[in-house]
């Protein structure tokens, strides 16, 4: 508290990111970062940068990046709009799009950064409950509103919104339609395509899941020109350079090899199926999960109990003390030799 | 335009940075890069730094920067706040602290970012006209204000306001002074001591500058604990993680070369002299520069022509086409070599 902060400071309720306790070292099944290394191919690209340019601005427009991502996602340079992070996307967009007469949409139970940007940016909004069985409820969204967003899947109950329905959100609307596809790569299928056809409709992803990125700090969002317009006037009202050019070079390298993708993307849907199988014998209910992560309640045990039980045996995992899921655990998805053990250490609780 | 823009983003008039013609390779004297490459131990502790580490998050507190930026300015780690370059850390800035119901007041001929800010959040100003000598005029800073902001030393003029200066303009404040020391290595005295004394003082640096790191986005700010509490509570608001892991381990290893930070300054105030002696003897007025450029008027020769000649030439410099500026030439101090392909292009156009 400080007489010089604006009212709009006094007001903020910030987001809470996953602990990162140095205490000791864990498990870390809490923040769903990948358990692999970037690709070889993305680790040469940035032991052969030219360093010594690191003296100059990075180009402001990531013209090179751009055209390789419309490339690979089958639109226009001139519909990609790159920022730090899908984080920093996802606040341009808030200021964007969102700020109308009319409320913003979107799930209860989602992404807990949603209301931290509308307390940023003073944005009036509605969320709404999920259906019974956890999935997003796509008639509520036809109430009166200035905007729809949800993330599919869903985070953090891991579960995937099929296309069609996402289709019917952006026919039904007459506002901009946000599908943050965060963790699309685990097993959805992208809206991206429906962007050419659907001039409200605005998906963003990020480098920090499946690419194994997040150390970069890179997410995008690609929708119709106009759209991206409005996103690079709010950018370059705000920062001309967010993305720095080590984050480029190992970006383009990431897309330039789709194979190690790919097989990246289907090591963590094997896994996260065993672990689906292996919590469900421990009489856990697990979501089906289109994610890196699974969320997960116990028959009889509480889900608090469990999370502190595991954090005190070096096994992070996510706890929303938030009604409707304060007895489920996000746990993400690990390599093979943490899951064993997250599976090890459960067992002695249980 | 789009019917699916906010009010604001129709409103906005986004910032232009320097221009990156890419048609030929220029001689870029025009958006104040340091010619010098970063530090050998700068570029030796990214090639050293873990790139499989990227897969996870950055500190997204950067404890171990912001302590070691507090020990090099003599301040606590909770005197010190990071953001995506400088412009990341002014936006916040201009947020947490200038929304006012009086107006910020800044120079007239000042950084050109801080008009287009007030019209991202929507904060009332005044651009003070600057003195004769171009220097800024404290005594203007008595009106009625919300907030102060000023470049020392100024931009695009390269003027150094004295240190006691700086210090009168705070006492006699009532509310946030920002004094944005983007250029304060090459030859000025910074304002950081004061913030002990005055607790509505905030001081910004860059890497991007002085310490050759433009690739990188990294600035900073230094002051009160509450003000760097309100910068956090809006960054929380608006992005967790902005500072990549390899930005943060590049400006580690800078902080700690400081015999290699000096030594550049000081070949750039070298270069900058002799530059001013040159530019001199082609009848140009000089402004007495104390950053890594100069600001230059010819005794009889238009700024615009001069400049689209040396462009011709393959020389960048920037033209601000802006009243009581548009006849003088901002030029970045490059190198020897560069410079003195600048003068000898100058004496063929004149």
């Amino acid at each position: 508290m400080s007489k010089y902060w604006t009212d709009l400071v006094h007001q903020l309720d910030p987001y809470t990111p996953g602990e990162q306790p140095q205490d000791q070292q864990y498990i870390k099944l809490n923040t769903n970062e990948n358990p692999y290394p970037p690709a070889p191919s993305v680790l040469r690209a940035i032991d052969d940068f030219d360093k010594t340019r690191l003296r100059l601005y990075p180009d402001p427009e990531s013209t090179e990046l751009r055209a390789a991502l419309a490339n690979r996602h089958g639109v226009n340079p001139a519909n990609v709009f790159l920022g730090n992070g899908s984080d920093e996307v996802l606040a341009h967009s808030f200021q964007a799009f969102f700020k109308q007469d009319k409320p913003l949409l979107f799930p209860e139970i989602s992404y807990s950064f949603y209301p931290v940007y509308c307390g940023l940016y003073q944005i009036d909004f509605k969320a709404l409950p999920l259906a019974d069985d956890f999935s997003i409820d796509i008639d509520a969204f036809k109430m009166d509103h200035g905007g729809i967003i949800f993330p599919n899947p869903n985070a953090p109950t891991g579960l995937l919104m099929p296309l069609q329905q996402v289709e019917a959100v952006c026919r039904h609307s007459d506002s901009v339609v946000i599908v943050d596809e965060a963790y699309i790569d685990f097993g959805g299928e992208s809206a991206v395509a429906l962007t050419q056809r659907y001039d409200n409709l605005l998906v963003i992803q990020t480098f920090s899941k499946s690419r194994s990125l997040a150390g970069i700090r890179l997410g995008y969002a690609i929708g119709h020109s106009d759209l991206i317009d409005a996103l690079n006037r709010v950018k370059n009202s705000f920062n001309s350079y967010p993305i720095d050019a080590l984050a480029q070079t190992a970006a383009l390298a990431s897309i330039a090899d789709d194979e190690a993708f790919r097989s990246g993307c289907a090591k963590i849907i094997h896994t996260r199926d065993a672990l689906t199988r292996q919590l469900s014998a421990l009489d856990f209910r697990v979501l089906p999960s289109s994610a890196n992560f699974v969320f997960a309640e116990h028959a009889t045990r509480a889900a608090e109990e469990i999370y502190l039980a595991l954090k005190k045996k070096g096994v992070l995992v996510r706890f929303f003390k938030q009604p409707r899921i304060d007895n489920f655990l996000r746990i993400t998805v690990g390599d093979d030799a943490e899951i064993s053990q997250l599976i090890t250490r459960l067992k002695t609780i249980l």
